[in-house]
């Protein structure tokens, strides 16, 4: 019996090399030079250059939303050419084929890797290996032959779970009496998203005082049409965490939030 | 005999959800569940937010150039997790799968639609169906399944195209001697398109004199090339209606157009 | 025998339509209506408006990582519905479909075209012909035959390759003592491109001086990751020529560079 998920025919990318340039399109040029049955699915190429913890986050919003199998290819990775390693994970009946500098962290808070190789076998790659492209030269080669079937086992060298980079963060910190965590990533629409979870609210809904800087908001909603159009609003958003929002408006722009800020909430 | 015409295989896509998140790809990663056969394409992801009438335009300028039983999917949706109706409609042998806030207007206008349900079918979406993000809950998983030929009867309750609702929109108003309507929506060229068309334009081409604002500009043409580079000239766009555009130039910029303002035809 | 390579089953598509509008949706509906079996691979849509140079360098970076028989579609197209002729080309074992305008300049500089057929048979095209949207209605149906088997030269009237519109560009020029080229093309990251190649640098990479403006900089190195992060550097980017990047920032934006400035390039 084989000990890996069956490739679900599904590669995602996400990148930070946003729209301007070819270099998405020539990773998908390898994909498809190599497995021409795999269907690819941008994620996101608009993680800000060299932004470890939006690509991570990012990541982590969308994962489980593929079938098991699915391969997801995750670069933003300013050590290019450098000696860290690259990597190619499974994690929750899903591969990940990234950079070890932390790009995995959120998903991997969720699901621990059970396997991890080092990508260090140069069949698999696409030649010459440029010092500066690695999404290109083996990223995504790794990715389409993981999509084809060849083994996760044959494709590195396995090394412990434990000895991957992981991302340090600000913690959601729970007490009794009060939850707190950042604000870690707004999305397009100016909704502020933390990572503080339903489970992590020790009372009701109704009461809670919810602040960030000079914010404050009463009680958690469920979804954006529960308050007058342009009024602030908190909720868990489709990410699974809490965000503040602003109905029909941008929170992040109109409350002057920003990444990194503290969301703390109370008991009114 | 099928009342509903063959699935294409080809499911179209539009939102206002932006390129910067996972949005779209996690609509993706639903369909391709649900239909890994159909092919997708990206109408536009870059609608303003919440701004209705702009995706109603762009849907308008698409949707005939693809074939008879394509879905077309158009999330711009501010009333998600309200009360608003979530509709599958045929029309021009077509299907369209949006919620009911008027995002389908001006294809409607264009070719009425024969059949209209209302998606009250829960074994149709994706579980747990959250309560704002209906576009990979709901709106996705009803389009694989109608991609992949499930009828559209069987997809919610019938309700009569009369019911749902439409954007009022400025009308074009045409008189022997005169016709107005606004400027609907600007490209990225700054191509500035209204709804007039051909048949509206009651004298020859030579002659009509268009103005918008302070902006006047003599006769229609046919293409840029008519005039110099540089020079603003009135011709029929792609989409089918009268646009206002520069040579080589950006008109909305250049000339100092804006959604709403009235464009006029008169005779010289 | 067939003089031609067979279809690979990749179409690329490279624009200056933005991501705004529905135009390269409309190219695909058009595409996947006649060859439902091909994939399509967006290069890029961001090429400035009517911004030939940056079209051509653009495709010049992708086509190589493509496999034999691709067909690349590139609409940089100003011109469109005047007499500028549009074109099916093969060159390198790849076709590329374009105006004949220059867009096709760096490609066919490191490959000369084996055979060029001009478009102008209708049978072709998608009908009604609009005269503002040549991309929809004469590159994409074309491109759809080509993928799909037709041969080249049933396309068009063959014409001499010597006889497509060439941009004229400032060379690179080489002596003993000193290379120099102009910054072609700056990447999302703010990496400034020039076409000056290894081959082109005739003394030690440890002793290059290479300056553009102000900016002094010494050596030529191999990846980002070999100076200081914040420290500017010089290199040969994936796209095959020098670069001066920024480890980890953005060199166009913190040094000031410009397209269209001179790179200089002597020993120290």
């Amino acid at each position: 019996m084989n000990r890996f998920p069956r490739p679900s025919g599904l590669i995602t990318l996400l990148t930070d090399f946003g729209e301007r340039d070819t270099y998405v399109g020539q990773m998908k040029a390898v994909i498809l030079s190599l497995a021409p049955q795999v269907r690819l699915v941008d994620l996101t190429h608009a993680v800000p250059p060299q932004d470890i913890l939006e690509g991570s986050f990012q990541l982590a919003t969308a994962w489980r939303v593929f079938p098991p199998g699915t391969v997801h290819v995750a670069v933003v990775d300013p050590g290019v050419g450098t000696a860290r390693r690259a990597l190619a994970c499974l994690a929750g009946e899903q591969y990940f084929v990234l950079p070890d500098n932390g790009v995995g962290t959120l998903v991997f808070r969720e699901t621990p890797p059970h396997m991890v190789v080092a990508l260090d076998r140069p069949q698999f790659f696409r030649h010459p290996v440029s010092r500066t492209f690695h999404g290109r030269d083996i990223f995504a080669p790794v990715a389409a032959h993981l999509a084809s079937g060849t083994d996760l086992a044959l494709l590195g060298t396995p090394i412990a779970p434990s000895e991957i980079v992981q991302l340090s963060l600000t913690p959601v910190v729970r007490t009794p009496e009060r939850v707190q965590g950042p604000l870690l990533s707004i999305d397009h629409f100016g909704n502020c998203r933390t990572l503080i979870r339903p489970e992590d609210i020790p009372f009701a809904y109704e009461t809670a005082l919810v602040r960030c800087g000079s914010v404050v908001i009463h009680g958690i909603h469920t979804t954006y049409g529960d308050v007058k159009p342009g009024s602030p609003l908190a909720l868990f958003g489709s990410h699974g965490g809490l965000e503040i929002a602003i109905r029909n408006g941008n929170a992040a722009h109109e409350l002057g939030l920003r990444r990194g800020d503290l969301v703390e909430i109370t008991s009114a």
